[in-house]
């Protein structure tokens, strides 16, 4: 027997690999307006948008259950595929949640999971509509799948930003990775005690960011208000220097951001500090921040500015000047996407990486 | 601290851990016509009507890679989500496809999954329109979401049946379940070798039917064509009582059913046979048969005669008198769902068994 050959999959990393899988598709129903390769794929049912989102979550690898309540597993599990539909432009509807569950979680675990899951959906107004229950071998493996709403015309891509348009933020970035780096930490020093109740006083923020963080709803709902509508829009879950990589490339554009414009929390600067961490990096590149990250038109400076809770970070360029970081002290660094690639060995920033859906 | 309850999940078994988790869910979005309990969530997009069916699939629970070829296993997987679409009477359109996949495959192995899911896809008429894939640290994981499209006033539930109506399978039943038999039985006999090449003469159709199911697009074409819409329709994926236990229970009726007329191939006889199983229990119990259990008016029975591959296997009966088989010798047997229950040490007949799009 011929031996069939074997290319390791970490030479792809995770991005590669879903390029080689992908990329001969092409769609073939009407209704499927957008594929592989946004936040979420766009369907067209009667003329109305329908997104569709998927997320799996595998424990060991996305969340690790030492320091992980399962209450907030769920509700971050759920939270995370709705800031992928509004990261569209769009309103989650309806989830699916398929379980896979080991021998080792009792019922009411899963009570509490679910707790977690329907506590989002009521405070996002989302239904929980089906899925699928079964055992697992090894683990907890949860998969969710979001189904949200848009309107024909304001869906919004990733593909569409523009010269000189502004790169906007919401929130403040690198707070979910500390909170990781702390836990982590806390974890490694009660290795092996059976309680596991770390002082975590004075860092209860970086921690939500970590364990419980939400979607940003309330943005979509400003800017809609405002009639502005963003020329590109994601949402920043591997961090901002992979997904303002992704915009630029698939707009085809450069872009500047400058360094001191970034928005970080008092608490991230201070873990940073503790930690010998560079604060820079850590907002760069932390993820898990599921901030909206969004280009509108230089002329709408005025009104997207007076949105409360959103930072004008720099700008798109054209595609020759590439992506770069503006520097405190003026230097211009070029942005690399260091984001959190489970199936790499080491993230190659030179690479293309088209993403689906993540 | 005080020590919290834990009750083993076995205890519930999977239908009763999904009716635990979900029994209080209420809908909430006006799109959001019907959620978990059938085969699919119906939703209401402007008008139109959309179908969400998801399906997770984890190794060494739903397959064995021993003697499942990789494509094989990714045509099933997309095929199974659209058997649950074409039971609710609706056209599967798209499908996610979310990967867990652990170091020891290569880029190679994931190309051929990859290449049955797509086969499937372009079979059926599916657009692969996103996903998540992600490093996992055991085995392979795989979960598909699959959306789909049906008419207002043509989606068909489970709860629709009426007494007398006639009760009717597609295909033969059975044929899967010995399919699986016969591939447990070679991979012990061949365990520790190489080479896995046992002789499967004669026994094509049973294999093909396990490794490579087809979900009965056609036979939802020819009831349209003729005008016949089902008051009650699922797939049968947990086997024959199950499934029609499902559709008494949710339409508050009863059911007669005959044992020969249970439409059965030669190789599941003949296979049963040398293996000395009961072959009306590999029928009714067996499960993964993918053809469609569907009832119609008694006034369409020279319709639905008339198609071929569709079998009338009995009839609706008042809930008073229960789920029943009339066996060859005119005993009345009844009907229990011993189909597959992943999570329960032994199933319990006895309970209500709600489901969750399964």
């Amino acid at each position: 027997m011929e031996k069939a050959q074997r290319t390791d999959i970490a030479t792809l990393g995770e991005f590669g690999l879903i390029r080689r899988l992908t990329e001969e598709i092409s769609l073939k129903n009407a209704s499927s307006l957008k594929g592989v390769g946004d936040d979420a794929a766009v369907l067209d049912y009667a003329g109305k948008r329908v997104l569709v989102t998927t997320d799996l979550l595998l424990e060991g690898v996305h969340f690790d259950l030492t320091y992980v309540p399962l209450k907030h597993l769920g509700y971050k599990a759920a939270v995370v595929n709705f800031s992928d539909i509004y990261a569209m432009n769009g309103q989650p509807r309806q989830i699916t949640v398929s379980l896979g569950i080991s021998r080792r979680f009792s019922i009411e675990e899963m009570e509490e999971l679910y707790a977690g899951i329907r506590l989002a959906c009521d405070i996002y107004g989302v239904d929980l509509v089906g899925g699928d229950t079964s055992a697992s071998l090894t683990g907890l493996t949860l998969s969710i799948t979001c189904i949200g709403e848009g309107e024909e015309g304001k869906i919004v891509c990733r593909d569409g930003a523009k010269e000189n348009d502004l790169i906007c933020v919401s929130g403040d970035l690198g707070a979910a990775y500390m909170g990781l780096q702390l836990l982590e930490r806390e974890k490694s020093v009660f290795a092996g005690e059976k309680d596991f109740t770390p002082a975590f006083e004075g860092r209860e923020y970086i921690l939500e960011r970590q364990l419980k963080p939400e979607a940003r709803k309330d943005i979509i709902v400003e800017l809609d208000k405002r009639h502005i509508l963003p020329t590109a829009m994601m949402d920043i879950s591997d961090g901002l220097s992979s997904e303002l990589l992704h915009i630029c490339r698939q707009s085809h554009t450069g872009c500047r951001i400058y360094e001191d414009r970034i928005p970080i929390d008092y608490q991230t600067a201070a873990m940073a500090e503790e930690f010998n961490m560079s604060l820079v990096t850590a907002a760069l590149n932390g993820g898990e921040d599921y901030e909206l990250l969004f280009t509108v038109p230089l002329d709408r400076h005025d009104d997207v500015a007076a949105i409360s809770g959103v930072h004008i970070i720099g700008y798109i360029t054209a595609p020759s000047l590439g992506a770069a970081l503006i520097s405190r002290d003026g230097n211009e660094i070029t942005l690399q996407a260091q984001g959190w690639n489970s199936l790499a060995e080491e993230p190659d920033p030179t690479k293309e990486e088209p993403t689906i859906n993540p």
